[in-house]
């Protein structure tokens, strides 16, 4: 190779580096052995995960920290196990970078009867698969075109915030490249707004920013992706309206704020507080995600007729659409005209809601069992500022409404995939971005907590495996409660399909191939069945420290659940009977 | 409902306890939840399985002892973690019939954003990538013609060994269909070959088994799955042909044959056997899988216009090619007319060629580390009669292929789809349908006997709970040589990410919760370094029983490998090169 070339698999490295990358998880395969060759020079990490869903899952959970991940899997067996999380990740918008190592090109055009096919010579009917679950594909075939394959699909999968598939055969791992092409930067800036559109729709949502009588602002996850959680904040502040998020939104708006009302649950809340937002004038939604499960069965949306929702690629005013594509310049420009004396607004009405959850830890019992009631207020003094923390979907999701988060924190959720068993592998994936990047300074200190039901934890247990052998500091409340709590409540409240296999999950650390007495990995665990107990470990300075691995197993009664959960269930079966009626 | 009818599930369910099903793999989750009310009535066991992909991997190894299985997930995030699974049961033909549970068809049609799909309102995108690893396809939309297409999905799972994939919508769970349809059985009889033709051939194939000189018969492991095993028997008794298998065709021939030779692995052994395979006058080949992972880098297939190759639906003799469609009623056809005084051939030339291994066992060192190249001769001596005998992708597959069987022994690997954990899973499967077997007099009392390496455990790991919460009896010998060591001989001898992380892999029962002393369900471990350790763990009493669960680490040196792996990767890497070569 000439001095001037570079290996086709280092530039695609080298990429990925200079875009943030620092880890690359995944599995080895033959496909993508020699590739793996290149990950270290790159200055990456290789991850070597213990299997491939939770390679993707923890690809997912980097990307949602770091800002995009790299997951990096053979062809066929390898990429088919992480299609799940691609898919999640596609459908909550998390830029994950999937590299799949396939045969050689002669070997796919001859249609070669090869291991890890069907057998019928088609090598890219995986490829076809993943048109499905990502936003951008490569094909790396030819080095002539291959590097601006690779920074075009790069550049889709940061415009999208969602994932993108590209092949790498065999025999283009090492074909030679122009090293020079890496002195340009991907651009990675987003197109402009066109700029008449952007003034209209500026002055005419000022307009209905100054009159509205009785506003409400609704912050939804999908803010984070376009990392416009500044702007949001400065808006909150600036307009002093009411503000809500969605469970999927929780902790983009910082709770110190006089007017944030928590999460708007719709129909599983607070009746009266519904009936207030049913009758504001205006809304304000930014960063939808619509779906079922989290607007409590829709019932948390509010009218077209009186709601401006701001997405990155659409806004709709009122019913009317516009097609946009920088939200981001779109607030900053808002807010530079923004002049808040021209409100009229009042918080009206409000007077018989709580701004913010009870603390109910104040009248806590000294003993008894642990209850989801008072559980998600209670452990929220746990928390700190900069802290990372991450609720797997069922009973952690619902119960996470409740936090009363500290400033800077980071919640972690899903708001539409609800694939069990995501939290824990993305809680790695997370925890490792999170220290990459307090490490170059890109972030202030802060741990990794993980809420983790155990009918989850026993999807993609490994992912401990995964923490431990890349010494990742994490710390994960395991909630005990005998089975799968949520699917209890929607049907089969004493059903054995319902229960799980009881894991001594305690000694997790110690199978998984912890060390012993290490003092730069510790590892804490401990199992609490009371207020008191769970008191005491709260106070523990190695729980505290949150460095190592630390695991505190929550035991609950099984039949407990979240009231809002419940009221939740209740919701989805009253829609699922009206629909199958219709039917008959 | 009137007495008449019964709910559409439970006619599902029913008709696959007529087909030989009685247990149902799968994971529960909101779109599936009402449906497993009707599980156990049908006379099924639900096996509530860790995660989805082990589900799979256990209804892939179920269908392969018991002939079809079941496996349950819900819509979107269950089944794109099982796809895996699936397409593995595609590409080896293993027919499982997968019903995945769907959201109400009026959400479905009016396209809402729900959990669990990708947030377009398409909700069956899911369908059409199942299309492609599923041999036949239904959507139960409709009572009226839902039990039809139920029977003829049965049916192309049985016709086509393959699986299939069964849509049940929410709302269609208790929708009534007459009872009486349960009456009539489904039709599993294959459509017959075409008389003239099948009687042409079998005169064909007479005239060439008399005539042949030097002829040599090639059983492959699709005969297993076209349930043809007595007649290859017969065939390979009554002709003296010598006999090779395949390593995925290991186990159907009885060894017990003077003329059985063992695996034919092409250029990875005895170059003197492959010259005389090269000079045979006629191959006979069955059940064909003709890909590389089975063939040696195609070195083990031979040329076309000396061989007549045998399938389920095709029949080529010699280049030409004939649409069959039952085969086995052709070689019992062909075996009624079979004469063997008129043969001509001799086994000559082959005086050099050993008729099975060398049992180097008669010479094994007393001390010294368990080495590869002797191990899989050596642990022959603990199978018995009845045993069902897996060996997981990789080094134990490899090694396979040196096993001396008893009679009537089942082995099962993976011969194209090769994706490592597979097996660990597939034995919960396996060995739950063999213990079925055994109780309902279809089977003969034998183990489930598993040979998985330490990378490939790690998979799949949680399999393990999935074995104790079923109280599966099995004996899992684990092969500890601290990595992924089929990828070292790949690429990256000494490479960081060919290394797994050291699990405590004999904690494995106590971690998922396996009973202590409980007389119905014991647990054995033991850790073996060296040939007498191993020699002494081989003769204990608990392990020879097989019952309960039962696991020996065998400790091998990281760099050991078989011989024949060695080689194997040799001509791989070279094929790899010639075509890299070619394209620069």
């Amino acid at each position: 190779m000439p001095d001037t070339h570079i290996p086709l698999t280092g530039y695609l490295f080298a990429r990925l580096h200079q875009l943030g990358i620092r880890s690359v998880h995944g599995v080895p395969g033959d496909y993508n052995l020699v590739a793996l060759d290149y990950v270290t020079p790159a200055g990456l990490r290789w991850v070597g995960n213990a299997n491939e869903l939770n390679a993707g899952y923890a690809a997912d959970g980097y990307a949602r920290i770091a800002g995009l991940s790299a997951l990096f899997t053979t062809g066929g067996v390898g990429e088919l196990s992480t299609l799940n999380a691609v898919a999640g990740a596609y459908s909550e918008r998390a830029p994950v970078v999937h590299v799949v190592g396939t045969p050689p090109t002669s070997f796919q055009d001859r249609g070669l009867n090869l291991h890890h096919s069907l057998g019928d010579g088609n090598l890219r009917v995986y490829a076809s698969i993943y048109e499905k679950v990502t936003c951008a594909q490569a094909n790396l075939r030819d080095a002539t075109t291959a590097p601006q394959m690779i920074d075009d699909t790069l550049r889709q999968c940061l415009l999208h915030s969602r994932p993108v598939y590209i092949e790498l055969p065999a025999d283009m791992v090492t074909a030679p490249v122009p090293a020079s092409l890496l002195d340009t930067p991907i651009n990675t800036a987003r197109p402009p707004n066109d700029p008449d559109l952007e003034s209209t729709l500026i002055h005419s949502l000022l307009d209905e920013l100054y009159s509205a009588r009785q506003p409400l602002l609704i912050i939804d996850g999908m803010a984070a992706r376009y990392h416009i959680e500044d702007e949001v904040n400065t808006l909150v502040h600036q307009t002093g309206f009411l503000t809500t998020t969605t469970a999927f939104g929780k902790g983009i708006v910082q709770e110190s704020h006089p007017t944030f009302y928590g999460v708007y649950t719709g129909a599983a809340g607070n009746p009266d507080f519904m009936h207030w937002v049913q009758s504001c004038d205006l809304v304000l939604r930014i960063g939808s995600l619509k779906a079922d499960s989290n607007s409590y069965g829709f019932t948390a949306l509010t009218d077209s007729r009186v709601t401006i929702e701001l997405d990155q690629d659409l806004f709709d005013f009122r019913g009317t659409k516009h097609n946009m594509s920088d939200i981001k310049s779109f607030l900053q420009s808002l807010l530079r005209e923004f002049e808040p004396t021209n409100l009229q607004a009042s918080n009206r009405g409000l007077e018989f809601i709580p701004p913010s959850p009870t603390d109910l830890a104040l009248s806590l019992p000294a003993e008894g069992p642990i209850t989801h009631d008072r559980f998600w207020t209670y452990i929220s003094r746990f928390f700190g500022e900069g802290d990372t923390i991450m609720t797997e979907t069922g009973t952690s999701y619902v119960g996470s409404c409740d936090f009363i988060l500290p400033a800077n924190t980071t919640v972690v959720n899903s708001g539409i995939w609800l694939s069990i068993g995501y939290m824990l592998s993305a809680c790695s994936g997370a925890a490792l971005a999170q220290k990459e990047m307090v490490a170059s300074g890109l972030r202030g200190p802060g741990r990794t907590i993980l809420f983790e039901g155990d009918g989850s934890f026993q999807v993609t247990a490994q992912a401990v495996s995964d923490i431990i052998r890349n010494r990742i500091d994490v710390t994960i409340f395991l909630l005990n409660n005998d089975g799968y709590t949520i699917e209890r409540y929607i049907h089969g409240m004493q059903a054995e399909y319902n229960d799980v296999q009881p894991w001594r999950y305690l000694d997790s650390p110690w199978y998984f191939g912890a060390p012993r007495d290490d003092p730069d990995y510790p590892v804490f665990t401990k199992r609490v069945t009371t207020w008191s107990e769970l008191a005491d470990v709260l106070d523990h300075e190695q729980l505290r420290a949150g460095k190592g691995f630390n695991m505190v197993e929550i035991v609950m009664p099984k039949e407990d659940a979240h009231p809002r959960l419940k009221e939740q269930m209740r919701i989805a079966s009253r829609q699922n009977n009206a629909q199958e009626e219709e039917r008959l």
